[in-house]
């Protein structure tokens, strides 16, 4: 069968649960073929089309008629679009036939129709039918004020029949729905049709002599739903017998879902083997935490099935002592994935797209196959697991697509993203093949969660180049965060949005740090040793440290440069500075990044070749990874951290350091791009901007010599806010928005929004 | 002297003539050292520093007194801060201590001082006062509403007396101006100070003792220039006595200000010769056409002066019998200046940030002074050509600073700029080191226009980082451009924004196209005889072509690329499509070519070694400039025009195609990069994103395969838009846009907007 069905009013309408559930019935029934007949244009549907919860059409006819669409490649139907075509005038040739009428144009996407605004008087103008007349164009005038030209003998009901004709479909097949008076043209009782629920009385009137039109009860959905039963589609027991497609409810409260287990798996003579990850950042013992109070949870992840014999553990507890109903659900992946999804293409194209590196982003649309497939993974794993109700708290890139699979199967859940990494504006974000898919996903959520209010304007940028947004609330980024101060800050941001369907909340609390582990760091007797040491040897010497992974965003590179630059231009700085510079190599397999290592190397080797004296090694290089107790001791010897990626999502790194130093009672100098997110949380840094050589020369300069008065103030005021917003303050703030319902139901927020 | 003003409803305010009165006076005497001392935290200062109009200060008090800035550097003046900074318990400490008093924190930007709601009841509450104590602050409570917690002890008028004695000023040489309560502690008589009229009469009442505190009649500025008069700073006769630094009016009522003269010079034989643009882009035709009319004109734009002992001829007639008023007033520049404004800096540091290719951009703080010089030369001489009143209409990113050289120079004027080249999201804008400067620029324009809306909306996303912006209106983009169609596209745009004392206009219009030179070409009988040959050659040959010129940002390789995967994916086009590229090669001294250049060269010879057949060629490069004529030519037997910029402003090229396909009655299919600015106005094209490297081969196919009344229709569609929207309906949108007065007086218009 074929429903062909007008969208705003009907299928875009009705109660929730009619909606879901006619939607899932398509989605259950390959054989019913689906067309979308609309008044509107092809571009206003295609932000329909990127929403995941609504049956994709097969077919889309828009522009009250005039525009014929295969539903999934998006090209004109042909040769019904053609015969259109031949009939249609063209925009300009009426624009210019109407000039001397005053009307103004309806500013709506229109092709093959020019849609004016026009009082009645206007309308009753005999001239203009006139000028339709010698155009070759049908006039079609409604509610008043609606005036339409459209190639002539071109509606609604003719494109239909032209299409079931096409398609070779018997007229038995096809069930019509509608609500509005252009809609009476495919409602004529050729086919079998529903005026739903709440429809115009005038297409009520005009239809109720035909035994083929159903008067529905309900409205939208509902109604199509009442004509399924009534003309008996699907079967005798129809709608009736059709198995809910949602999962069934699992137990868990809240369900954490991260791309890594909360331990880590070592197999250790063939047995596989669990332990505390060894390197913690931080964020891992914050989210599980939220299980300590013996809350029934879940922590989605992937493991890897390597397919060895043995049963694939779905799954295992965590620690039973500590989160006494936390179960780790594990998502099976085959080490193939794991390299795709997870090493390839993430790093590939997601990576460097995400952090305005777009000219070095890859895209392979296998790849993308892969990134759908395991997404779906997880978004079936967790739709197992989360009990009625439950929150879903999903984790970073990687797992884009889950809210959108998720929310089909679990329409009840609560879904919370937080999105670790930079996200930049539609300009950069749209290079992405997969724009559209991605925020029609993400639009799933009732709320995302980034580090600071730019990376939220950007996603909304990006997302209103997909689908109309309405902004529901926004307030003032201070005192929180930086406004004019640097280049990612912002005075206002966005804190709510809505599809017209649903609000997404939006948030901006950048990852806190782990105090303690600091602490514990600098405590160790060691460590200890090894300051008392290094601050002998440098006693003579201002430490300039850099810490960072190998990463073309670090901006690594271009810090070596500038330290070049500051030695030739201040040469009363040779043999009085040092720059340390701890590296940490990526994994062997990113062979994307050994370029960039030859160009550092490079420059390290003509630098110290260039100015180095005996005893004086102007810049130490270490491209390895130190563990975290030992760069901590460097941190507390370091005069000035310089801190300068290209871009950066927050850099964590920056509030390491400030916190080793305010726990020693330093006063060492932070200095901090102003592209790093962590720059518009971060008052008392001294920001650069890395991209303009001479600042980042400058600026260094500025902190060597920076009084001590002014860096043990700045000092102080960083390991304020280094303290006060530290990881268990994030995980509580990110939880209490992500559990808290929505401030006042949809209906009221966006009475009050308009 | 000095003048210490606090700024809002003092030296921000007053009569705009008083204003504007006071800065000239202040810009045209070095000797008046200027203070702000103002409630604002330094960034909310920030954005006045981008005001080229305002006086820049040498110094700044803010937040209240708590901190002190160097105007110029914008560090911390030492050891004033360091003084106040150990009085300041730290914000944190401040929340913590008044976690239960219920406060609301103001939400604007605060340093060394916490800011709070609080009611009058809540501020009765001794315990507030007790936890100040605690804390070692002062508390401040104002206007029954704003609650201050500050270090002890200070204030306005404690931290003014610090910067006078730290720069060893007498008092007498200090003038103070204030217009609320919380300047009374700089107007208690010890300094010279004056209320500026409409005070807050507690102010007046608290001061009315004081013999050295003058109560004026003006507000804001105007009562700052009667105390200079009162007091008599600036000699005997004071302001009066001053000379305006506004420049003399000149004759012409309209002044086009352009990087390149209305003609061609030539030296013969060591004479300089004039001719006729060689190859016109068809603007400037059009830009002169606006002096049909015998409008009085000025033409501006730059000339080497290449100091060879002839006087520089500063003014020149264009055409004494087509534009009988119009004169072209030639701003002279040495060779090198050229070489650094034109060819360098502009290529080197704007062109790639603009095209959102910012890793490719090098920034050179001496080339931005060639460059501000330059810019500063080209207001002058504009300065001095406009009549009262004018209108000026300033071209493209090489004059950025010009509006805000001349907005000072000469307040009278209508200042409009468009800007013919893409403009990037704030994401990519702020990575250039004078962001700030260039933005408060075009902010001093009364009308900005961009190709499209995503340009503009760009545009306002990066103003809004450097200083708060009113959104005055908004409009839909459709119809006249794609909204969810493509890449480029948006649904709705802002129309006006409001920064306080100056509405700007922004338009979207994209240049349009001469057709008549298109017609002209084709007209051309050698030209016919081309395409007859061309077409017997092409007999049994699919033709796409390619033409562009060489540029990273025209996605050339990435093309050239996607045609070897179509002939390697579909082996069915080998020996039947052939792809023409016209690639116009880089002056020659653009070295940042050559790598690109050598790349194509080597995937084309790859190409075509890989597949070419006995009489089958499948690429063939053309790396030079072809005449136009022949190029119009070859538009007319493409089967496909294949346009793949991976970002461009427009694309006129593509317009180009569509009339020469158009005039002859082709049916050539254009396939457009949806990164293009023309792929949001060419609706009738077929998309392709170059990103993709799947996409882009596999567009080319549909083009090549689409059905011929399919490609007609389009191509109907494409004519009709590029002959509507010409080059002279652009000329005639912009220019009534420039030259209409804003619709409503800027309070008006304020009002409606808040």
């Amino acid at each position: 069968m074929l429903l062909a069905t007008d969208l705003d009013g009907t299928f875009l309408a009705g109660d929730p649960q009619d909606r879901l559930s006619l939607y899932q019935t398509i989605a259950a029934h390959p054989e019913i073929r689906l067309a979308y007949v609309t008044g509107r244009s092809l571009e206003a549907v295609l932000p329909l089309l990127a929403d995941p919860t609504l049956p994709h059409p097969d077919y889309i006819i828009s522009d009250v008629g005039a525009s014929f669409t295969h539903g999934d490649s998006l090209q004109p139907l042909h040769p019904l679009q053609s015969q259109v075509d031949q009939l249609w005038p063209g925009e300009s040739q009426v624009a210019s036939a109407l000039e001397g009428f005053d009307l103004e144009r309806q500013d709506v996407p229109q092709v093959r129709r020019c849609s004016y605004f026009c009082s009645p008087e206007q309308a009753a103008d005999p001239a203009l039918r006139e000028a339709a007349d010698a155009l070759g164009c049908d006039l079609l005038y409604s509610a008043d004020r609606y005036l339409d030209f459209l190639p002539r003998g071109v509606n609604k009901g003719s494109s239909l029949a032209a299409l079931a004709a096409h398609l070779g479909l018997d007229e038995d097949q096809v069930l019509t729905a509608g609500d509005t008076l252009n809609d009476l043209s495919m409602l004529n009782g050729r086919f079998k049709g529903v005026c739903v629920g709440a429809s115009e009385p005038g297409l009520l009137e005009a239809t109720q002599a035909y035994s083929r039109i159903l008067h529905a009860q309900r409205p939208g959905c509902g109604g199509i739903l009442e004509a399924f039963a009534h003309f008996g589609f699907l079967g005798e027991h129809g709608i009736a017998a059709l198995q809910p497609q949602t999962a069934q409810p699992g137990k868990a409260e809240l369900v954490m879902v991260y791309h890594r287990l909360p331990y880590e798996e070592h197999r250790v003579n063939g047995v596989l083997q669990r332990r505390r990850p060894t390197s913690p950042n931080g964020i891992i013992p914050t989210l599980l935490s939220f299980f300590g109070d013996g809350r029934p949870g879940s922590w989605v992840a992937w493991a890897v099935d390597d397919d060895n014999g043995e049963a694939f553990e779905t799954h295992t507890t965590v620690d039973a002592e500590r989160y006494p109903k936390l179960t780790a659900a594990r998502v099976a992946l085959s080490k193939e994935e794991v390299d795709i999804f997870y090493k390839r293409f993430s790093k590939e194209a997601f990576w460097p797209t995400l952090h305005t590196f777009w000219e070095r982003a890859v895209f392979n649309e296998d790849d993308w196959q892969v990134y759908l497939k395991v997404n779906r993974s997880f978004a079936e794993r967790t739709a197992l697991e989360a009990a009625e109700g439950a929150t879903v708290w999903l984790h970073d890139y990687n797992l884009w697509m889950v809210p959108g699979y998720l929310r089909e199967l679990r329409p009840d859940l609560r879904i919370a993203f937080f999105h670790h990494t930079y996200f930049p504006s539609a300009d950069v974000f749209n290079v992405l093949p997969w724009r559209r898919q991605i925020i029609g996903s993400l639009l799933q959520c009732d709320s995302i969660g980034f580090h600071i209010p730019r990376q939220v304007e950007n996603f909304v940028d990006a997302a209103r180049g997909v689908t109309p947004l309405e902004t529901v609330s926004r307030q003032n980024c201070a005192p929180r965060f930086v406004t004019y101060g640097c280049a990612v800050g912002l005075e206002r941001m966005t804190t709510a949005v809505s599809t017209g369907s649903r609000v997404v909340r939006l948030e901006a609390n950048p990852v806190g740090l782990d105090i303690d582990r600091v602490r514990a760091a600098l405590d160790d007797p060691k460590i200890r040793e090894m300051m008392a040491r290094l601050r002998q040897e440098l006693a003579s010497i201002k430490l300039i440290l850099s810490v960072e992974r190998l990463d073309y965003t670090k901006g690594t590179l271009e810090k070596v440069q500038a330290f070049e630059r500051l030695l030739e231009e201040n040469p009363e700085l040779q043999g009085k500075v040092t720059l340390v510079c701890v590296c940490v190599p990526a994994a062997k397999e990113m062979t994307i990044y050994d370029a960039l290592q030859a160009q550092i190397e490079q420059a390290v080797g003509r630098i110290n070749g260039r100015f180095a004296r005996v005893g004086w090694t102007p810049l130490q290089f270490f491209f390895r990874s130190l563990p975290f107790e030992e760069v901590s001791a460097w941190y507390g010897m370091a005069d000035v951290m310089w801190i300068t990626p290209l871009r950066d999502g927050l850099n964590l790194v920056a509030k390491e350091f400030v916190a080793a130093q305010g726990l020693l009672g330093g006063r060492g100098v932070l200095v901090l791009s102003e592209f790093a997110g962590a720059a518009a949380e971060l008052k008392g840094a001294l920001l650069t901007n890395p991209h303009d050589p001479m600042d980042l020369a400058q600026t260094c300069y500025l902190a060597l010599n920076m009084p001590k008065a002014e860096a043990q103030a700045r000092l102080r005021e960083l390991f304020d806010i280094v303290t006060h917003h530290d990881i268990r303050r994030w995980g509580e703030d990110c939880l209490a928005g992500v559990s808290a319902p929505a401030e006042a139901p949809l209906s009221a927020v966006l009475e009050q929004a308009s």
